[in-house]
């Protein structure tokens, strides 16, 4: 049995079509020489959100190439620094995230790291995070991560995948506007999607689960399975990947993600789609769930890869199989606490090589 | 359609069996001459609350006479002068309540009421409360009202039974420990938990319903369900309570809520035993759901009265009429911008006649 953490949940947010156009009353009052910061997924430069955000001049715009990679403990450190050079050590009055999971968490890290010394990856790790970071507010253009809900800024480290988890790491206030989501391209909301129907089944699968998670999380994914096997719209995804956040900060992932963070670590795989590759071999642990995981492939015309491990040496294999086993808390949720016994290197690099 | 509001979250909770033993992490640090204020449910001076709370000497314990009535505007007035006048005018470091809806309601008044001048009675309303109130903490020991959840305080007033609904009235922290439930009298679980059901049925029905605070209420339904037409355990009913209460925080109660302000202003009834008078006659709005709460009452034995207004004069059968009619939202949600022309005056006689 673990000991359970304070839950903490965002304190404000807006949520329907076209409350980005609100963001004024959730953001704090400016004043003399005061700015913001917006980090926002490039894919929005030929947008209408840059304009929808009626920011004003003296504000700073980081257009964040989140298609590109995940976001490293690297680039957080130098938006930092370059920000704080910018501004000649002044702090901003509020950072804004707006994109995909990676992007807020990007916004997250980036808060935090403002206001703590040293590099982002000294603080990847549990509650290691001392002062608290600048008011941030989240807006998530893809909808699936549950980073909007959650206490975790994932990011790449040199040698592993690891989130700042700390109550200081959570938004002040999001903003869930469907507006934003309908032009998601299909594979990317697919993979997004995902990430959400499968922390539900990892939480709900695995023994750190308490009835209110419990609640969420089913929710979560029964909304999941209306919109991506039946006719639920994006209001539906949304709160599914609210709920789905707000049920994994107080319960945990499972082996799917355990192996997906190896794959993005040495594949450069994005998060979602890289829990996609992962959970379609992991019918020994979460059966029902990749039948119906596969039926939601089939209706949406996704291809996976095959056999994406097979360019990898030695050297990378271990990498990956190393970087599983750090994840002792979503594989102790997933097997108990004697999961080294089931979950041994050579079980690993069988299920990398299956994928 | 209503502007919806920005939608407000308690920050920080703790949920599971015995977690009220961990309150010290959630209250405030003291420091020379700070004391906390601690509201009990008098049913509660027998139990083992008092010593499990390790309160310390300087700190103030009142025990709230919550099976008496519901708690008036001019108990928080009384309230606070006493513990103003005690204490010299400093005021508390926190303000902890701990009992049903009432009680907790009574704690975020009068925390509330430390900050802002004159009487209770002139916050109740939407948005009326200019400062923040003490630092406040919710412990529910009876599930249903979502109390522990909104950012309203129920009181009753010279002539009306009203809220303050304020960002300032939510709880900054909630312990959600089911150890705390086990021992309510079956008749009190039963009225509070339909309180959950009803308002969740009537925000299900309603108008000003969105995804996510469908998400809650459809999910707090299924656990009233599941607790009280199956075996639904203790950890269900608190996370029913305060799924209601959050989806309640973003839609809005109907026919029944504004009806049963009325029972409890003339007959000084309870809250969830008046909700429940009322929605036994409610077949015409939510009748597949008054069906299932008939048999929620066969299967616990609850018998509720008859004829509950006969010994009503017409003053206060007009004062009740007054009192449905002042329930603008609920009515607005339930029946749409043209309510007045189905819930006239007549109507609403004839339905308190049948309760």
């Amino acid at each position: 049995m673990t000991s359970l953490r304070i839950f903490k949940q965002v304190p404000r947010l807006l949520f329907g079509f076209n409350t980005i156009d609100r963001i004024n009353e959730l953001l704090p009052k400016k004043n003399n020489g005061d700015y913001y910061i917006f980090i926002i997924d490039d894919v929005h430069q030929k947008g209408t959100i840059h304009s929808r955000l009626k920011h004003a001049s003296e504000d700073m715009i980081e257009w964040f190439p989140a298609s590109v990679k995940e976001p490293s403990t690297l680039q957080i450190d130098n938006l930092r620094d370059k920000f704080m050079q910018a501004r000649d050590h002044k702090l901003p009055k509020a950072i804004v995230g707006i994109g995909g999971g990676s992007t807020m968490d990007v916004a997250k890290a980036l808060s935090v790291m403002m206001c703590n010394e040293g590099s982002a990856s000294q603080y990847q790790g549990w509650d290691l995070v001392p002062n608290p970071g600048i008011y941030k507010i989240g807006i998530p253009t893809v909808a699936g991560s549950g980073a909007e809900a959650s206490r975790t800024a994932v990011l790449m480290g040199k040698e592993r995948k690891f989130g700042i988890n700390s109550d200081h790491s959570m938004f002040d206030a999001i903003i869930l506007d469907s507006s934003l989501i309908k032009n998601v391209p299909i594979a990317q909301r697919f993979y997004s999607g995902m990430d959400c129907y499968i922390h539900c089944v990892e939480s709900l699968q695995g023994t750190m689960i308490n009835e209110l998670a419990k609640g969420n999380a089913s929710k979560a994914l029964e909304l999941c399975e209306k919109v991506f096997l039946s006719d639920g719209d994006d209001d539906m995804l949304l709160t599914a990947s609210y709920m789905g956040g707000v049920s994994i900060v107080n319960s945990e992932v499972g082996v799917c993600h355990a192996l997906s963070y190896g794959l993005s670590l040495e594949l450069g795989y994005r998060h979602g789609f890289a829990n996609c590759v992962a959970f379609n071999v992991l019918d020994e642990y979460y059966g029902p769930w990749v039948d119906r995981f596969r039926e939601m492939l089939k209706i949406h015309k996704i291809e996976l890869p095959k056999n994406v491990c097979r360019s990898l040496d030695e050297a990378a294999m271990q990498r990956m199989v190393n970087m599983t086993l750090k994840m002792e808390r979503p594989l102790t949720n997933a097997l108990g606490e004697n999961w080294k016994d089931k979950m041994t290197p050579n079980k690993i690099v069988s299920l990398y090589e299956r994928m």
